[in-house]
């Protein structure tokens, strides 16, 4: 068992000074964030540009406990202030609409603070690109927060590919279906509906960009493959929804091994179904988000067993990804916190001198973020092309 | 709960002389067959083409129960002989590998007797439709034993569509995973596998036959949808495997409903895993062939249901397909068990000069077999073409 | 895979001669024991006291192909009639009202006629003790159809206990919930209600007799121990109900092993919920009835293995039991025709003069009615006694 | 979706400043208590005794960023020290072995400072007894950190419970298996293992201090009834173990409900599978601990339904409890994080001098922790008198 994970020897560092753009009143992913930075308590709150109107702003920051000093209503009046101050900010988390993901990202960069960015990346693959370039000249740390690959239970996956027990990956199937799109819910006004469902704040993808990225992320992180081409069948199945709201996608991997992935927002009865199956020469897993804390292990011609977070079988990479023992559920916020929990590591390595623990390094990065933005591009170039191959590789 | 269901008002008529072609020692498919025909004692197995060698068809038989004289190596013979006899048989079982399926119907269709054909109907389209004709001529009965169309929940599920419950149809997932061909499992002379990787044999699909057209045809029976087109990406992952062992195939409804299927015989952990989802513009309804006695029903917006098999959820189609109370599962046998006694109402009926009850009027028919041709060979078509979309619809 | 189970070798003896007392038009449990005997073709069925009402009796007859000539509505005259004729029944399944099985079975032992009879045995321990006598001196089989030991991952659990994988068995947890009777049913006239909770038809246990025994049985059962001593705790929910319809027992083994036992048929959302679980020093098993093809086994310190009926884990004993492959679900019919294809393996033998496979010895007997006897009267002295602690032994 | 849920209107409050007694490295359940009261942002963690040994107090101290000269070694020091200061603390969160927790609840109340404190509250009766007149006489909260009470689902069944959706409670199923346990573990020196089977600091239960009481507790959260009479046995399955590592347990309640309990540290393949199933006349309730975000509901004669976290059936007490949709997995630091946050709103409306919100007031007091006492000294009583039935009310 690993109760807040035990740190590097020698003197216990400072706190991270983290900054936030978004999560103001009413926001969803901003909460989210700042409970993640809390839980492993190594970093402090300490500013924001929390919204950009001035009153919800200054009423954020107080609920947050952060200096009205502190509280901006311009990022990149935050970024320039922020790294003038001796006592400024060393992070900053992004939890706006897509769109703004990347000049933000700039200003910070540009500034010299470390950067945290919700997903997908940005909006276009030229911007993602772009920002990798920035990400490299600039030496900051970029975290992309695919935060599913946080879960021990994802990481004990990757290892077991990796050990080679599954033997030649041949198939990976991704599905992740929701229903809370099923009505035209951005009708109403409903705010996370009204931007996800937008092209000018979402991007050229609905689901795809929304949760369509993660399944890809994710069946790429645990199998370890390089995603070649896609064919796929967009749909809009609410009339009037200017983005796809399901996504059909048919995978073939360089390696020769293929693949199916499934995302909707428009399933009835599934909340937040996240679902991987990686099928090799030698064996399968399966992972479920909504049971985070289980991994299907099924050998061929042997028993299929069940491998449980904290468990005997759970290695060592799930071993760093926990904070508590077996049978004691860990869930979202514990696996968004594993990214926080990492890219502290790597902050407080840099400050030390010392190369970060390997297994803090498989933090999403700018570089994951670019090939989800080419997945996006080639599935609905594909869909346009009737369901033609198209090229998704990603040269970087 | 329903018991032997009960019969027609009158006297209780005589069983159903069975005959059987295929099926000698060593196969599977005949016992499970002779097992569904006993249950609800609708029939008395009385003959039987075993086997083409004489000796096993002999012992065969002996073990059976089958008189010397109705013992058979010939089912030309068998077909004439049981014809002409005045206690011939009233109905024929076809278990043979698929390639003998079309010749052997023929034959018992033109001397008059009914026939259940085991799946896929026959390795050609071209053959099926001619099988049509003939259905349609001789005034006999064909059924096709697409058995999991025979679970009381697949009903239910297909009532429920009916009845509007789902709204409008958007998805149909239909997946279904095995493992046991993940090796060279033909190359060891087991006699299961190897018939199924014979072009010559199987026809031209391979898990696609096997267990592509049972995941085909059980989206559309509880969907009610009509197939449009395909898109497809066949692969063969054991090298030397001349027939596809994983299918990816994107469908078109021609109502606008959109598809997924996926088919494997190299998924490790999968037994026997036909799952089939259905998501409308109100609900969805998740059905998983391992778990037969429980169906998903999913109404948007309101807490996810199950439906139990006799449980008080369970509509007339399930009742009737039902023989126990519920929380006493039915499996398997159960459901191939309702095909066969939905044939012997249907002979009955026409014995009796009365129409039959239409619950027992959903067995598949020639038709259905027609079109899991039209799709083999419309898959197959597309994953040549690079995945361009296909059409699949099947005049009849 | 097992299909319709290899007879010896030699030839396939004749089917046995199968009558049934009980189980007329409106009965639940005799169509079970007819399908049972049905489904692997070792039984015809050719004579019935199914009702002792005329009328009843004949159409009952008529509807499953019984002979008029051997219809009848008294047990004494069918046991003596039928021992007459040449070609008279070689078993009876006496399916009635616990109170009338005592004295049917003693008819037919009398008569020479091998017995099947359903569960509980009798109503009193004193009765089941001569019923032991009876047998020894008859020589006849005497099988009870404690049917949920027929279950292949039954069996397989028992021979995981007896070949030490679960080192020396410390805990049994037996529990058997129901929600049927949650409400006053038996004052509606429901027929299968009624004589459940009389105690002059049912005996001195109510859930207890009628669903407390199969889980005192399948425990003793699968872990081979020996009850001592119960304390239990019975109550009668339902207003006016004159037997417990919900009972919480604690047991001790001579073994020194202990238990708990909890039957109730007022549990909302249990349909039929029997559960064993077994703890030993080195593993656990955990068998649902509900899930019948799966089985838990957790070694401890090692991953939690889920065993499935036909896998690659399934031994001997489950293997004998099963009909189809892994995968396809096989149910509660299936379990109990093990018992019916379990007794016409020790009748065949019988006739041929030789041993029984020892695989299908595991028919329950007249003795483990005597023990289930005993195991009522102990616990319902027990619960008279405010919970003190009763001898629950038995000698035989 | 409740996102770090609102705080009353009006000036956020300052935070917490919170305490800690024990918690050192190398122990676990302090570092647990530390991230929940992190999550919601409520506390800051200033001062603590966390060891007793000054290098080990000392050096945890500075991992934790506790100022030196708010670090101690003895606990009477602190509460005198901190009682003194400006900036002292608000409240501390006692998490030693059990033998500890009355005296030093006792220094802080003394103080005035409230007490959040880790169960059994303490080792006798008596003690837990004095203490419940201690908090009365002292006007401080007393929190006891029953936290699986703070899980939303316990919370929405009990809340369905009070609703009358039950209708009357007629029994209660209470389960808490583990296994780490089933060897001598505490004979390696393993330091967890070590005090909870020494009688001087545990008190007079083993298993049943340990999770017998969180399982006598949930029962009762849920089902809101009293405890009239408990019949037991307990057992040490290990050898030299001198209290019980399993316990099985009858309850009589005041109402006329029943119920069982079953405890055990002692059953390979159970991590923490603490379950409590209620059942009424009109419908049942089914919660298990590890998947803590679903909640079963089976109205008797209807579809049994899954009710999610955050879905569409969880009600107002649920949903005060969440922080994030449903989908996204919640755990076992969000239940326990939860008691935490309603402390803080009970001090912080205390602070504004308004009630605090009554969805808060649901934290176990120091009369649960007496209760709990009563129930692990009637369940030993019973099991030393062989299982008599011994009265296990308490009148407070």
């Amino acid at each position: 068992m690993t109760i807040e994970a035990s740190r590097a020897q020698g003197a216990t560092p400072r706190r991270i000074r983290l900054g936030m753009v978004g999560g103001g009143q009413g926001a969803f992913i901003g909460g989210v964030h700042r409970m993640a930075a809390r839980l492993d308590d190594r970093y402090e709150f300490v500013a924001g540009a929390l919204s950009s109107q001035p009153d919800r702003a200054r009423a954020s920051a107080a609920e947050l406990h952060v200096a009205p000093d502190r509280s901006y209503t311009d990022y990149r009046e935050m970024a320039q202030r922020e790294a003038e101050r001796e006592d400024g900010i060393d992070a900053v988390a992004i939890v706006t609409p897509n769109h703004l993901h990347a000049p933000i990202a700039r200003a910070f960069l540009d500034a010299g603070i470390d950067v945290i960015c919700d997903k997908p990346v940005t909006t276009t693959l030229a911007e993602a690109m772009d920002l990798v370039q920035r990400v490299k000249r600039s030496g900051r740390l970029f975290a992309l927060t695919h935060n599913y690959s946080g879960y021990p239970m994802v990481r004990q996956a990757r290892e077991m590919v990796q050990a080679g027990e599954l033997g030649e990956i041949r198939l990976v199937h991704a599905e992740y279906p929701q229903d809370w799109l099923s009505t035209g819910l951005e009708a109403t006004g409903q705010k996370q509906a009204a931007w996800r469902v937008d092209p000018a704040q979402a991007g050229a993808g609905g689901s795809l960009g929304d949760i369509g990225t993660h399944a890809e992320h994710l069946g790429r992180f645990i199998s370890g493959l390089t995603l070649k081409a896609v064919s796929a069948d967009l749909q809009s199945f609410v009339e009037g929804r200017r983005l796809d709201d399901n996504a059909h996608v048919m995978l073939r991997y360089t390696s020769g091994a293929r693949g199916m992935l499934w995302c909707s927002q428009v399933a009835p009865g599934n909340e937040n179904a996240l679902r991987v199956r990686v099928y090799g020469s030698k064996a399968g897993l399966d992972f479920c988000q909504e049971q985070p804390n289980h991994l299907w292990f099924t050998p061929l011609g042997q028993t299929p067993r069940l491998i449980t977070r904290g468990g005997s079988a759970a290695g060592a990479a799930a071993q760093y990804a926990s904070r508590i023992p077996s049978g004691h559920p860990e869930g979202y916020l514990e696996g968004f916190a594993q990214l926080y929990r990492d890219v502290a590591e790597q902050i407080h390595a840099r400050w030390e001198g010392r190369a970060p623990d390997p297994r803090a390094c498989l933090v999403p990065s700018v570089e994951d973020g670019a090939r989800g933005m080419k997945f996006i591009e080639a599935v609905v170039e594909s869909s346009r092309a009737d369901g033609r191959w198209v090229d998704a590789q990603l040269a970087l």
